[in-house]
């Protein structure tokens, strides 16, 4: 698929949407035969384009994941990234600030942990968490949230202008999806280790996260760095379309092997 | 003296100034008996408003110092700050990018030492060395130049909104008096230490570095991270202004001693 293709699920900037109008669902449902042909073409793309990024090192890439409790970003970064080598890409979870994070600014900590160029970098949760908690909570006043919003917007582009290309991604889930997941968590020992308090007070203000969402993806959506909502209900839909959505977006950076820096052909072996 | 005071010295933003036309010394010397008396004032004041900052932690002060090689950048740190608690103080230098720091954004090794709120740190050089470098070696196209002006400008508009305060002063010497201090370089040996063939190389430059700060100053002296230029060809009064400029800062921002978290009688002794 090319980038083209995947405008019906990219948020324009300042678009009023709603997230209700958004499918957290794929319409089609592709046979499981295919699915697993098209997934091995889609890793080994993956593969070769990700090689090309950390031989030539003109560009970072970052990719945001942003989502509900159990709308599945661990398990999209553990299923899609498990098939790249851990050589230049790197996956970074932010969980509540510390005492020394809270202190600076709230760029700080995430700027330190930004790809290079050559890199990849997967942020699971970002700085977006400082202006989706604090608005639901309450913490920030308005005219602060809306500074933040825009010195994101800078910061961003500031990012895309010294060669970082960001893919940002909402991963969708419905809330009765997401009760079955946590109800996943409660039954299964397995998962059990997800468990946190937070999940629950969290779920009783979803349409507070989802106006929060709605409001921060409008205001830092931009044509350097877009948001899209990807459909999370189904876990192996999810996969696949973040899967095609990364290798469309490092399609369209037109990536090339670099030159040898040497005459190959002059080294003898003796 | 209050911040207004400086005016003369503070670049306007989109000002066309030329730094010929603003001398490296002031206009008049205060007397030797005066000016110690002054010093020693400055130096309790800046050590109260320090302790403020230091205790309160509800902002953070960056001190930017730019200028010519010998200008003094090292030698006023030394004097100034050595009155001062490295408990909440430090000073950061900025040498030429390492092989990793020119793989990210200029901003990257920038961001990472920044102060947190109730800190002050001095960078001597800072990002500014890399519009400024690059600008004067033509590396950096004009539109790139540009760009990186209005990043910064971002960049610090968020500091100031995140509770950082900044001051950025360039210290003004005149060619003559850094042919003085070079000469001195060659011939003391207690000084030669500093030599180095790029400080001759730049010298060699000295009218493309001029308009260069010329540019990057009015380009990004901004009501809430202003420009100064700090006469400095005469050391004492370099070290005065500079002192003078830092408590005005500190003043403006209003520091508060914060109320104790506990009640201070509800303690006995055994």
């Amino acid at each position: 698929m090319t980038l083209k293709q995947f405008a019906p699920w990219k948020i324009q900037t300042d678009d009023r949407f709603k997230l209700s109008d958004i499918a957290t669902r794929l319409p089609e449902k592709i046979e499981k035969t295919d699915e697993a042909r098209r997934l091995k073409t889609l890793f080994d793309r993956l593969n070769q384009l990700q090689t090309m990024l950390y031989a030539s090192k003109t560009r970072g890439v970052l990719l945001v994941l942003q989502g509900m409790d159990t709308s599945g970003k661990d398990g999209v970064i553990r299923h899609v990234f498990t098939h790249v080598s851990p050589l230049g890409v790197r996956a970074q979870a932010f969980a509540a600030p510390t005492e020394e994070e809270r202190r600076h600014d709230f760029l700080w900590r995430i700027h330190s942990k930004l790809p290079a160029r050559g890199d990849m970098v997967i942020f699971n949760r970002s700085h977006y968490e400082d202006v989706l908690v604090p608005q639901v909570r309450a913490w920030l006043k308005p005219a602060m949230l809306q500074k933040r919003l825009a010195h994101i917007r800078h910061f961003e582009a500031m990012l895309h202008d010294e060669g970082i290309t960001l893919l940002k991604c909402y991963l969708h889930i419905s809330k009765g999806e997401q009760k079955k997941r946590l109800q996943a968590r409660i039954d299964e020992p397995d998962k059990q280790w997800k468990l946190q308090a937070s999940d629950f007070e969290d779920r009783k203000l979803w349409p507070a996260f989802m106006k929060a969402y709605e409001q921060m993806m409008s205001a830092t959506s931009t044509q350097l760095a877009p948001w899209y909502v990807v459909p999370a209900d189904d876990k192996s839909d999810r996969n696949r379309f973040l899967a095609e959505l990364l290798v469309a977006t490092l399609e369209d950076m037109h990536l090339k092997m670099p030159q040898a820096t040497v005459k190959p052909g002059s080294f003898k072996l003796l």
